[in-house]
């Protein structure tokens, strides 16, 4: 069975869960994702308190439904589960419909839609339809009825380790407590769970790759709360995933707040010098999602965001409108293939070392250099052995520039192929024993 | 009687004063601004060595004037003191018209001026006058009358502290040397004695302010000797006073040496980012005031200097033009409010802690958070307590880059709001221990 | 006898010897250059290994010729030494006209051109001649005769020392293993020996002068495994000489690796500044002469080239038509010229240290400074000692800068003079004792 096909089965399996931050939706979530990737699951108890904040007791939601006076059901969660306020009270009453509205949430400009609305931290109770539905409804008392319980229990994460030559870390994490919808909730778990399995099968994997699955924020912090020390320590880069659906959309990044993260300078350097041309968007702390709290002060660590059907910018977003059709289980193939792509090119883009930096190493011992210089092969300098003099060229620039100093990109900022052209250069300049790398930070040349 | 009364009233106290680098009209300058503000006075004795310099002696000037062979008289420094050179030796003798004409100085270009001529340390003696005076003058004998003595005393100064709750201090200097002239002399030791008052009455003042009145040069590098290395300790900004008056002229700032004094950096922030537009003069050594003293090696203090009518940029420089109707006080008054409000600015633009720096802090806890989340309320994310998404924007930002490296201008320059309109902000979180600060260096966030 | 007459002596005396990288022909080379200055040789023995090279066995060439049937001779080294292929193989055998043709490199492009071939490290034999001739021979059969040897020996270099105030050293570096070639041989070390001779009659010479003469790659390897820690820690500047001739063509400067290199800023600065309008090629490793060495990583040594006619850029690059005619001895005085006038800037534009740095010194005392101030005089300040409002402006530019911090170049950039116009100020300054330098690295103000 191809990936796109997987991709489909487990978005079939995790749409109709009632997530939330809390609770069974969320470990239910992890139990499916666990057929895809070996996630160690983690929790913590309600009442404790992680930095500024206190775990909350979990929600537990049975049911929840309006009916008319002769029994009708007008909404019920077991057909959307965006229909009750995420963390709402339980509320056993009759209502006229002019008291009903107080309690019920619409999109007025999209009225064929049912708002997904949350109130994690203020007790309420309350109900989402649609406008149009709203609209129809006629006078008369209404039934509302919701059996809910907030309980003590815990708040769950999961995560799953791919070692690499490097202790140094790259962070992907993604979010596992919105309900049924598909752009913002189920691609970034999605993309995440395969890109696992691409990186797994990576042969000399340099780095090493830590996935993350979170309820947004208070699941982030959380994880900063348990291992921000050993991330603070170890991480080399990172990217948060999220919305990474949407056809004819693009996939973009955005800045991690330290510009100095790699993949800011990655990326920047792609699409100046190699018309890479994706796009990109600056570090806010104001939108998004669990970047804001990796780029927290008090952490600041290297980590950005992918985003393709970039939340609040899409009409489904945070509503009932968030499917399947409109997201393309295609397009999270697409970003699949893009952001592999660049985490290999990053893998590439170290640093390296010249271990014969005492002039040019005598190339034609290693048969990398003509064995015999004349005009008429000066421009081209081959023997055979080297394509052309392109390789020598990059032969030479890599020698020159391996001082611990440069990455890859700032050597390859002199001429003019592109990053993934150097990697048989720099195979056969680790053959020979003439550099060694790539680091991922600076180092000494000797 | 409001501050314009007030200024004009100083000013004709200290317009008649014959004052020089060094004597008894520095002190009485010094003894009437001492009805303004509390300046201590000190002295240094002539013949002090003060650097590369020596306390020169005092200039004492008693009577001097011209007289044609009937006994008329032609000028007298009991009508305006710039008739004489200032400094000069005594004379009584006999001239011819032709001999006179050597020891007269006029400007040709303007015949109606007076010109202001020094000789500090050669020593000569000289008249001054207008250049058509001179003109009307027929031939004969003049009697040329100088009673000047030098004699041992000191160079006096004066200054005045306004403590802050930081021992950092902001230096403002001005000079009193130069006999009556309007701009090019009492609009800096005006505007100072009133920025003085000015400053007196902030409430929560962060800086301490350090008011200097010194003749210029031999004076600052005076000042320089005696407190220069606690000002080097000290100094966190500063300014020059200088011709401050100038109907229809700008207030413009002159750059510190140092191009990291922080009024050189809030004032290129303001004209960059808000279009405040207050034009900027380069540093430079060859012209100006007493900033060429505070920002030279030894020192390189990072203090700037403010001007309007700048000096050698208009008529009346340096002449008996430099009237205060040329100048006009109601142009100090403007002078003063632009320079009180750009302290006011340095002062909120400091360094901020983020005293919850891991994650955001639970920000509902303190009211500062909407307590739901639905889609129809995004973009506004409003709860009555905060003023639409504006003050949760400044929020975000305040807490995000408040890691002690950034200051509030680095962290505004990411939003469009301008610099003063963060104070409430800045108090909220303060209120809620949420952030500290302003501290004025870079500190660590823990 | 002057220097162009001298020049052309010497091309005509070091034309005809047979040279290659190591041999006879370097150690000849050497003792007619002993006569224009005081080189010592050195010499490293054949089998010695130098970093990742081996020193090769001496190559001894005594004859080379084609002869035809009839024993005419086609070509002999005897009349052009680059006939024969350097460190060719000896040889002699009789061989068909397809046979020859296998050993024989011309340049079909350029019909009347002898090539110059190297085959220093793989064995083989072989003769260079011009197209024309070869497509003139005839069917039959042609006697080659090589007699070559290859020898335990040793590789010879040789340098000579200028000192200096400071030890901190300039390389200038050439090479002296080319056979009879005009530009890209002996245009380098003719220049090198009359700079040397330039600069030893300066009065007053800061630094120190190092003037290297190495067989080109493996020589200069040797050179540094010899003294590349030496220059490590002693070298300030310095740059390879090749290619200094060229009617028409205009000297151009090719940056150092390290872009801090004192030419690297020095022509920077003088192009941006002062329309100096030296060409500039940056740096790279995959072309050029010793300076690849030197910029090695291992070394990294802030050396540049200067280059007119550009190797690999003009018709006689590496053959026969590379000669004193094409390459002119008058455009080497003008190579000359230009680089020591830049030699001499470089060693005025260094940091100097204010002497007197508290406040401005009293320039009256040293006369240096207008004894009146008077709006007249005002804009040129003089008083007879000092040349208009100039000089001032670089004495007070002069004192303001000299921190130890900024160059001469870095301050000058204040003004419009240009950088040799500060000599005379930097001397009257020095002479009150009112500034020291130039030194040749940051250093503190006291």
């Amino acid at each position: 069975m191809n990936e796109l096909h997987q991709m489909n089965e487990l978005f079939d399996e995790l749409f109709p869960i009632m997530r939330s931050i809390t609770g069974e939706g969320v470990r239910e979530t992890i139990r499916i994702l666990q057929n895809y990737m070996p996630l160690e699951m983690e929790g913590i108890p309600t009442g404790t308190e992680v930095f500024d904040w206190e775990i909350p007791k979990e929600w537990v939601i049975r049911e929840a439904w309006i009916k008319d006076e002769q029994g009708n059901e007008i909404i019920n969660i077991n057909n959307l589960n965006l229909h009750v306020i995420n963390y709402s009270e339980p509320i056993d009453q009759w209502l006229s419909l002019e008291e009903l509205k107080q309690h019920v949430h619409t999109i007025p400009h999209l009225p064929d839609a049912v708002p997904y609305v949350i109130s994690y931290y203020k007790e309420r109770w309350g109900f989402c339809m649609s406008q149009s539905q709203l609209d129809s409804l006629s006078e008369g008392t209404y039934h509302v009825f919701i059996d809910s319980e907030k309980i003590n229990g815990e708040l769950n994460y999961a995560h799953a380790i791919l070692p690499g030559k490097s202790k140094k870390e790259v962070l992907i994490s993604t979010y596992i407590c919105h309900p049924s919808m598909a752009n913002n909730e189920l691609s970034g778990p999605i993309v995440a769970a395969f890109l696992y399995n691409r990186i797994k099968k990576w042969e000399n994997r340099e780095l090493t790759y830590r996935f993350v699955f979170v309820p947004e924020t208070i699941g982030s912090i959380s994880y900063l709360w348990k291992y921000g020390q050993h991330l603070k320590e170890h991480l080399y880069s990172g990217a948060v995933l999220t919305c990474l659906g949407g056809i004819e959309h693009r996939l973009s990044y955005k800045m991690a707040r330290n510009n100095a993260a790699p993949l800011n300078q990655l990326v920047t350097y792609l699409n100046e010098r190699e018309n890479y041309a994706m796009p990109v968007r600056p570090f806010t702390p104001l939108y998004g999602s669990d970047e804001r709290q990796y780029c927290s002060p008090g952490f600041n660590l290297p980590v950005g965001q992918f985003s393709k059907m970039v939340y609040g910018a899409y009409p489904g977003y945070h509503n009932s409108l968030d499917t399947k059709e409109a997201m393309s289980i295609e397009s999270l193939l697409e970003s699949l293939n893009e952001i592999e792509q660049l985490l290999k090119l990053q893998e590439l883009d170290g640093y390296y070392i010249n271990l014969k930096p005492f002039g040019e190493p005598k190339l034609g011992k290693y048969d990398l250099y003509p064995d015999i210089n004349t005009p008429t092969i000066w421009g081209r300098s081959s023997n055979k052995k080297i394509d052309g003099r392109q390789q020598l060229n990059q032969i030479l620039t890599i020698l020159n520039y391996s001082d611990g100093r440069h990455r890859l990109a700032d050597l390859a900022k002199t001429l003019n192929y592109s990053l993934e052209d150097y990697e048989i250069s720099l195979e056969a300049l680790k053959e020979h024993q003439l550099i060694e790398g790539p680091f991922y930070e600076e180092r000494e040349l000797f």
